[in-house]
Formats: structure tokens, sequence, C-alpha cells
């Protein structure tokens, strides 16, 4: 399969869908709903709803059928950027080259439009005949106990270091989870058996946890130009990461053992999985 | 009826809900779990949840049967006021004679707090058997056309003079929609009747816009020590106001028209609708 044009492919079908569900930039509040527009449509990779799609399609449905949930769970992603980039929280002034909300329209529209943006993953997930149960994982995918707590984790630990058990509380919290729902959406809107939704689970918890390590190993390895974000910032603060913690082989073989617990766990899917597979490749085998 | 034990009543079950549901302060992480308690319990007079109970019980239902939904409405208030306390928006320091979230716990916290606190509302609608319309009422209620629309317009207020219409929307948006939803969902929780479900959403627009007039007038007409927060504030930054846009007397006569509004369309529960009867007079009927 030609990776890249899928990829393209992909991310037609869901710009689209955001550009079709999120409110007019005209609509009021203006600056609301322009505030909105600019995070989501601010170059992401959509992998989230890439790979929700991608589920849907390993366990043997048509992937059109997910695409309003992976609409949700990039408004879902989209406002816990907006919200980490915060002057209060990581301070980042641009995300993927682009400058980022608050920077644009100022803190307090930046707060609210991440706040829309939660709700609005909420209302699409509700619009299903089964919506509270794809409401209720998103809920607490993205709670306190999970995205939210790992973030709050994350900024504790730019001021002290973090055990390996809480670094990976971190990266299981604000990374694994929501690709785990990601994949099960996929996989519960085309009616998955629970042993595919099992296997897509672990495929979301091992794929999410190694593409953080990875990240943090290239955080460490690469300059700012090539990952259009302050590189090296980690480490600049002491932040607690798996280098810091394990030392780069360690983390290396790490990320090498998820990767490899992550693609095994899609054996079940057989054919029909291949393109969740060369995603999964696709995330992991980058050159670290 | 005795209003004041009905009301102490109400508090009780509403709060102990509230401290069975959150999780508890040592949870981790302890620092947002102990954030959200502290805005959760911070003195609230636990308005929309009782609403929501009482009017299951106008519906002829045991107002237990919404006391899920009523926990869930509180959270998403108090995530609402985290927000709109925080310095990059209305900055206050005190709420209720209390400090605010994140006066104690910091800004990024308080974002934080809120974030997963609305996150909370959803997982609690998704847990019922039709959460999905609940998940979709709510977020339709807290989005970027209401919610965090009204509170957008109402930022954009402070500098510049709306007008009348746009006040009404502000107010409809922050206050009336989730005073609607909050008597809705008890209705809906008790299996309201079409017509039930539309006088209750009557009596939650009328109730929410007199209250925000009677908000406005108060707020010009009483003091600080009374209200338990900065007043006058909203005249002093030339803020826009009911009594500042049609003047006092105008808005007082609004207010009582809309009152009598809120009133009327209770016709409709006969004598299981007297503890919301009751209700609306409470809130409506202060010395303005």
């Amino acid at each position: 399969m030609d990776l890249e044009l899928y990829l393209k492919e992909r991310r037609g079908w869901i710009d689209a869908a955001l550009e079709a569900r999120l409110p007019g930039p005209g609509e009021r509040p203006g600056t609301l709903h322009r505030a909105m527009r600019h995070s989501i449509f601010a170059g992401g990779k959509r992998l989230r709803p890439i790979l929700c799609l991608a589920a849907a399609e390993a366990c043997g449905a048509d992937p059109g059928i997910a695409l309003d949930l992976a609409v949700a769970l990039e408004c879902l992603h989209t406002y816990t950027l907006i919200h980490d980039d915060l002057p209060c929280m990581d301070d980042d002034d641009f995300r993927r080259g682009h400058p980022t909300c608050h920077k644009v329209f100022g803190d307090g529209i930046a707060v609210l439009a991440g706040d829309a943006l939660q709700a609005l993953a909420f209302e699409i997930c509700g619009e299903r005949e089964d919506g509270g149960v794809y409401a209720r994982e998103l809920a607490v995918t993205s709670g306190s106990r999970h995205l939210v707590g790992g973030q709050v984790l994350d900024l504790e630990g730019e001021s002290k270091q973090l055990s390996l058990e809480e670094l990976r509380f971190v990266h299981l919290s604000k990374t694994a989870a929501l690709l785990t729902t990601s994949v099960r959406f996929g996989g519960r809107a085309a009616g998955a058996s629970e042993a595919q939704l099992e296997a897509l689970t672990r495929f979301g918890q091992a794929s999410g946890l190694a593409f953080q390590v990875i990240d943090d190993i290239l955080d460490v390895t690469q300059t700012t130009e090539k990952l259009g974000k302050s590189a090296g910032k980690d480490l600049d603060s002491s932040k607690s990461t798996y280098p810091a913690l394990l030392g780069l082989e360690a983390s290396r073989e790490e990320a090498h053992r998820l990767t490899r617990e992550a693609l095994e766990a899609l054996a079940i899917f057989g054919d029909a999985g291949s393109a969740l597979r060369a995603l999964g490749n696709y995330l992991l085998e980058r050159d670290y």
C-alpha cells in the first residue's frame, strides 16, 4: 500500500468533515469560532482520527461509519493542545510552525476555545444512537484520572524529578489513553467483538507509550528546525524524560519492545488490519 | 412548605452525592483532585441541581432518580466558574467569600481542574442508558453557541458597549441555558411528556433571564459585603448591563415581566409543581 497516498486521502476526508462540523468563522461569537478553527486547521497530522478510521476498517467495516467519531477525537485532542500551550502551562508560542491559539487570540479566548472544543467532542458522541457509551469512554479518557491528570503530573515534573512509574503514568495518560480510545472508537463503530476491542486496546496502549518514549529520545537528539518546536527544551529544564531516567540506550530498547508489542496485537485482524499495521510502523519506526 | 428546610435537605443530598462522586483528595494527582474539590465545596447554593430534582418531582417522579444528573450539572457549572474567575477572564480573587481556585492552586491547575470537571459532567451523563441524549443536550448548552459563547461576548462587552440584543444573548447563554437544561434533565429523567418538557424550557429561559437582569440591578444597587464579591465592579468598568442600557426602572419592569412568564409556565404541573414554583419565587422575588 502507498502510505503517503493513504494518509493524504484520509486527511482530506477528515479535514472536510471538520470543516463541515465546526461552526463557521462568521457565526457569533466570531472571535471564538475563528480561534477554534485556527487551532483545528493548524497543520495537525490527524493521527487520532486516521487511527480511528483504520481500526474500523480492521474490523471489516467501511471507515466512513466512524468519521463523526474521528472528528470528535480531533476536537478533543486539539482542546488539550490549546490548553497545554497556555502561558500558565507549557507556555509554547508555536506548534507545528504556527503561532499557538493564545498568541493570536489572547489567553482568555484560548481557554474558551479549548472549552468549546471539548464540549463539541461530546456533542458529536451524544448524537450517536449509543452515544452514552462513547461519551463515557471519551470522558474517562480525558478526565482527571487520564489526560488531564497526566498533564498535571507533567507540570509537576518540571520542578521535580518524576519516578519511572510516574513518568509511565504521564505517558499512558497524556498519549496512550487517547490513542487507545481512538482505535476503540473505530472498532466499536464497526461492531467489533470483545476480542477485537481488547486487541485494539493493547495496540493503543503499547503504541502510545512507544510513541512517547521515542518523542523523549528525539527531543534529546534532534534540533528545533526538524521538529518545528523548541527542541532540547525538556532537557534544558531538567524535565523528567525516559532518557533522563533510563539512559538513551535502555530507552531505545524499551521503545523497540513496545513497538513489537503493539504490532503483535494486530495479528488478530489478518489482512483487514494491514492499514492499521502500516500506520503503527509509520508512527513507531522513526529514526531514533 | 418550609423552603429553608427543603433547601437544606436537598443541599445535603447533593453534597453527599458530590462527595461520593468526586475522586478523593488523596487520589493521584492529588493537587488536581483537591483543586476540583476546593471549588465544588466552596459554598455553592446548588441552585441548578436543586432545580433539576424539583423538576423531576414536578413530573411526578421520585427526585432521587435525577441525583446523578444533578451532580453532573453542578460539575459543569463549577467548571465554568473556575474558568471565568481566571486572571485572563474576569480575574476574581474571591467567590462567595472563598479564595478562587487559581488563587489557591495557581492558574495552570485551575484551568485543568475546570477541564476535568467538564469531563466528569459528561462521564456521568454517559453512564445513563440513554446517556447520549443527556450528553448531547449538555454539550450544546455548554458549547460555543451558548455558555462559552456567552462568556466570550461578556468578555468583549468589557471593552465595548453591547447592544440590548447582544446583552440578552449573553444572559440567555450564560445563565438561562444551563438553568433550562437543569430542569429539562430532571423532567427527562422523570419521563416527562413533550408538553411538560416544553413548559420546563419556558420556565428555565424566563427565570434564567430574570435572574440575570435582577443580578445586574443588584450589582448596581448593593454593596460588596452583602454579595460577597466585588459589587459595583460591572458599573466601574463600564461593562454592559441591563440598567446601563435600559435604565433602572425599565430593568425592574423587565424582571417582573420575566418572573411572571416563568411562574405561569409551571401551571401545567399543578400541585406536583409546588416545590419548583417555590424555588422560582425564591430565586426571583429578591429585593431589587
